[in-house]
């Protein structure tokens, strides 16, 4: 996968030198480049923003130094992000989506807001949550991250994605390793059993309670099977007695 | 503001270092400090994870190097954060909140899990989405840079955020700047006009228009001036007719 950033800081992207993001670029399966739309600016003094027509607070980013900079680089095909409140909102439907592209742009203004003739570049407004940032380089680094460890081959055995929290659809159950004992706190002793139906047991009803107590959202989605139906029903009862 | 960061990778926070949270570092405004916590691994090898007991894949952080970094530093009252799919959503309320706190610890994990016993130092599990990250430094950057523009003072007058998207509770209209034409797009005429009233209600009818398009939720929400319910019956009419 080849990703593009656009972007007045590269240097806040040292999270992408290290880690798995770091390995994937160093096993080149993926290949990120930076550009800076400053150096693209036409004006001599390097402006690349400007205040508003109508006023206002705040500057935005001119339309030429970023259509300049796209048009320096190769991107048919590419998804290209730019992040806004009003935007799709991501997630890790979104973040797998995005790890079979070929290629994703990402537009990162900076405190700046954006001129909106800027949007007809853009295949993807995207929004991480509902706050603000002082630009979209941390957001950019956060989905490149989410992303990345989703390409075939990425992720060692250390690490799978196949037990992700979101890939079953429940909260994940609570884990414990060495020691059995630390400062008075013990691990639940059926962990400690070997009993392995047992364990598997424990860790579906602890992930159901979880999910029902704090992401209900979550369990709406989900389609229980019978086992599961029952431990939810058994759950109840006993909030019930309580 | 004090800041603790408990890390395996303090390298990849190089965004703290520049524009607005490197600016607040600089005057003071926040005090950065990083703690590795493999350094406190009373272990020969300075090991910091483990098998999970029960079996399973992945890693899990072992509760002894997180505990002894912690009693390592002052964190009397501060607020401690680590991030859990399942916990409270990060939104512009929480950094608001975050925002008054003389301290704030981050607890980066980093492709393992947690040892369940180390919840009990946290005050605060908090998700930024519904997608799995690598690690929490991403995430705990983001959480940064959403907080620390909030802190008093720190944002200069380049970039208030009383103009933020979420501070008035509707999604931004859109903005223009120089060039009036650019390849063929053209500013709308009104914000040319010069007509301060004309300007100010076009802005608004947009801002509706495109909460109410993209976003009903957060007009839901809101609390509708006269104007404004005017504006949006309006819209609704448009929209009949069409």
């Amino acid at each position: 996968m080849r990703i593009d950033i656009l972007t007045l800081f590269p240097e806040m992207f040292s999270s992408l030198d290290h880690s798995i993001v770091g390995r994937a670029r160093k096993s080149e399966k993926i290949d990120v480049n930076f550009h800076n739309f400053r150096d693209f600016a036409t004006n001599t003094q390097k402006h690349v923003d400007d205040m508003p027509y109508g006023g206002g607070q705040g500057m935005l980013l001119m339309p030429q130094p970023i259509f300049d900079t796209m048009a320096s680089f190769p991107h048919e095909n590419a998804r290209v992000l730019m992040m806004d409140p009003a935007g799709r909102k991501f997630d890790q439907a979104f973040a797998e989506e995005l790890a079979t592209e070929e290629q994703i742009v990402f537009l990162c203004g900076h405190y700046e807001g954006f001129d909106e003739r800027i949007k007809t570049l853009v295949t993807d407004e995207v929004s991480l949550g509902d706050y603000v940032l002082t630009g979209g380089e941390v957001a950019a680094a956060v989905m490149i991250d989410a992303t990345v460890r989703l390409i075939p081959d990425v992720l060692g055995k250390k690490a799978s994605h196949e037990d992700d929290s979101f890939s079953s659809g429940l909260l994940e159950y609570p884990q414990y390793t060495r020691p059995e004992e630390f400062r008075g706190l013990k691990v639940p002793e059926v962990l400690m059993s070997g009993h392995h139906e047992n364990i598997r047991k424990w860790r579906l009803s602890e992930s159901l309670a979880k999910t029902q107590r704090l992401r209900p959202d979550l369990l709406e989605k989900y389609e229980l099977n019978a086992e599961e139906n029952e431990i939810l029903k058994g759950l109840e009862d006993e909030t019930v007695v309580q």
